[in-house]
């Protein structure tokens, strides 16, 4: 089997424009890797080879017209391809097929990328998982909703993958798969052609084996052009450690790794000291909770009135909850949400990145549920961006993230950091099953 | 003819609640009202006259379900209907079939509502007209993007029509067409299920012949239950008039209907000042176009790329200009839109409501053109509600609206301000030609 297969996204994308990778095998190289695994990881909701192989031999006919030219990439499936099925992990859409590409999709294929195929999400990107498993132990759940596109791209199916998030669905799953996870601040790219669940909180990410590929994908995303090496130089990054209210909830192997982490970058030069979040900030998991219930309840009225006995029932539990809130119980939390958000941009500023947990812990045993949330509502309640890189190994020996998080709209500064950070703390690499 | 075509949506949904009007005579009687009127005005992108008849008569077979059981509603056609066509206005999706419902469609026969057909947009919501004339002058312009829900509901086809606005796709055509054009607060209503264009802007609203009719809409999509006279209570109403930036660009009619209501409302024991904005909000009309460029030029990637030859001129400028545009020039607009929204909320806070023009005059000759959005962009930049009504008469005998202003988030409040307006000041009816 070839290893074009292991490459990242960004180096992929450089063998291919300098002549010294083919798309078509680069393409096979990662079917052959999925005809391998795919029986026992289950990340792809839909996958046409012969498809694949087609689009690869005709960007190796074409010249390269883009920084992604012939490099497959992972969609997951609540995000709209015109030429894919898109059916949201539910069976309410099984078959669907969408009128146009999504816009990231779209944008993704302006650059040269070629759609691999889609991958497994939790049922509308809420908790309901699919039979996606764990590649580093295929017992444990790979974490969700992006559950596919981080399972793939951890197994070197693929060199990266869409997600999305409302809650910890980039987060949770990087953490929980071993690779880096990318959560753009709200508003950052359009959602067009993107199932909506709670529009205060959606957001696009992307899964990857490195910062560079989450870069790279971004700036092809944005048509921008940005020098590779300038974004390596941030020096006397000043880290803030921020346990969060939930502290007490992340296992002492959790705690240990993130704690580990900020010695070492303490000890490479960064400037690191305690981050503790103002107390009532323990509030904000619950305000999160309410609004991506009022709010999915009303995107989701179609398919719980016409489709109710589709729907899993945690979903049903949840529109319920969504319909039974008041509209004031609704507008109060988003003006907490409001105000949080402009009391943390206040003080966060001391900070280039905060560095909190990614989870509560390494990937819990059995597929039946996709792992706590937690560590992930506040700031997907404040809307900013976040990185969560696999800098950590849990008791058991499978990985465990720590998250970085930056300014809203702060995203380039924030990938930057995280790029200082991969180069100077070494990535504890679980292996795979 | 019967004349139940010219019940408000208030009124028809009470006569059915009361068992004094039937849904199917409602809806056969809208329904002659369009096989008369429709080949002249052009409101409709789809109607099925036996569909509508049968859901009728269901409804009539029924106990009431909700506040608008059995009463007919019309769609702008960018927005998902699971049972009749979708095409937003372009060839692109001639013929296209949602699979869902949009989120205030699923939520509108939630309450008992029937979607009687589509109503003509213009193509995306964007520039270039549909086909629709304006019911008061067959050679004049409806307005735009929502086109065909104004001029059905002005011309008594339909009580009320969905419509959305980004620039001024709400309030413009209901001051040509002379109805009540409700724009929500940005994020007041789930938008699952439109096509997306601007999402900072994009926002839903309703084209009614009263007030009451807005709130009516609006309570049932919310699933709330108001007291309907208690609406009305208001009393010594803070008005601001705010002539605006850009008074000078309104034509004389305007700016003389503008201060009769004023005076009308002072008379009436409302009190009245001027309201003359921070001078630096005069550039926040171009900040909308900037913001509204890029993020169209994003979300409709897609079309861009795989049905340029399809879209039209205007379009197609539009998504050029916004790809010019850097992103660090869209994010320096975004900060300014945000910096004037929380200046706005400070400055606003003396006044109930604003009181402003809706458009620059009467709807303009020709159907080539949807006239200026002008005086629309800075509050749809700002994100909050507005009521235009029907209160002015042109030089010509057209209709022209004002528009009151309400705080972001303030709908309620608002609607109840625009219902006292409404009441204490004559509406100068345009007659239908």
């Amino acid at each position: 089997m070839s290893e074009a297969h292991t490459l990242g996204l960004f180096a992929a994308a450089q063998a291919i424009r300098e002549g010294r990778l083919r798309s078509v095998d680069l393409v096979q190289s990662c079917l052959e890797r999925i005809a391998a695994r795919e029986p026992h990881v289950h990340a792809w909701a839909w996958l046409d080879p012969t498809m694949a192989i087609a689009a690869a031999q005709a960007a190796d006919r074409l010249p390269a017209r883009g920084p992604l030219h012939g490099v497959p990439i992972a969609v997951k499936d609540i995000i709209d391809t015109v030429d894919m099925p898109t059916e949201c992990g539910s069976p309410i859409y099984r078959g669907r097929r969408p009128d146009a590409d999504a816009s990231c999709v779209a944008l993704a294929r302006r650059s040269g990328a070629l759609v691999l195929g889609k991958t497994v999400t939790t049922e509308f990107a809420y908790f309901a998982p699919g039979p996606t498993a764990n590649p580093h132990r295929l017992q444990h759940t790979p974490g969700g909703s992006s559950s596919g596109s981080a399972a793939a791209v951890a197994d070197r199916m693929v060199p990266a993958g869409f997600g999305t998030q409302t809650a910890a669905s980039v987060t949770r799953p990087a953490s929980f798969c071993g690779v880096t996870g990318y959560k753009s601040s709200l508003g950052e790219f359009s959602l067009a052609g993107i199932k909506p669940f709670a529009a205060s909180f959606d957001s696009l990410g992307s899964l990857t084996r490195s910062v560079i590929d989450a870069q790279w994908l971004r700036w092809a995303l944005l048509g921008e052009q940005h020098a590779v090496d300038a974004a390596c130089s941030t020096t006397a990054l000043r880290v803030g450690l921020c346990h969060t209210p939930w502290w007490d909830q992340a296992v002492p192997d959790c705690q240990q790794a993130l704690d580990s982490v900020a010695r070492q970058l303490s000890a490479q030069g960064a400037s690191v000291g305690a981050a503790d979040l103002p107390t009532h900030f323990a509030g904000l998991a619950q305000v999160h909770k309410t609004i991506m219930a009022f709010e999915a309840a009303h995107s989701l009225a179609f398919e719980c009135d016409r489709h109710h006995d589709a729907l899993s029932p945690q979903l049903r539990q949840l529109l319920a909850d969504g319909m039974a809130l008041t509209r004031d119980e609704y507008v109060a939390a988003l003006e907490t949400g409001a105000a949080a958000k402009r009391e943390f941009a206040d003080w966060r500023s001391r900070w280039d990145v905060l560095l909190a947990p990614s989870a509560v812990g390494e990937a819990p045993a059995g597929l039946g549920a996709t792992g706590d949330p937690l560590f992930s509502r506040m700031w997907t309640l404040l809307g900013v961006p976040t990185v969560s890189l696999p800098l950590g190994r849990g008791a058991t020996g499978l990985p465990i993230g720590v998250q970085l998080i930056g300014a809203m709209r702060g995203d380039e500064h924030l990938l930057a950091c995280a790029r200082w950070v991969e180069d100077h703390v070494p990535t504890t690499q679980a292996g795979l099953e």
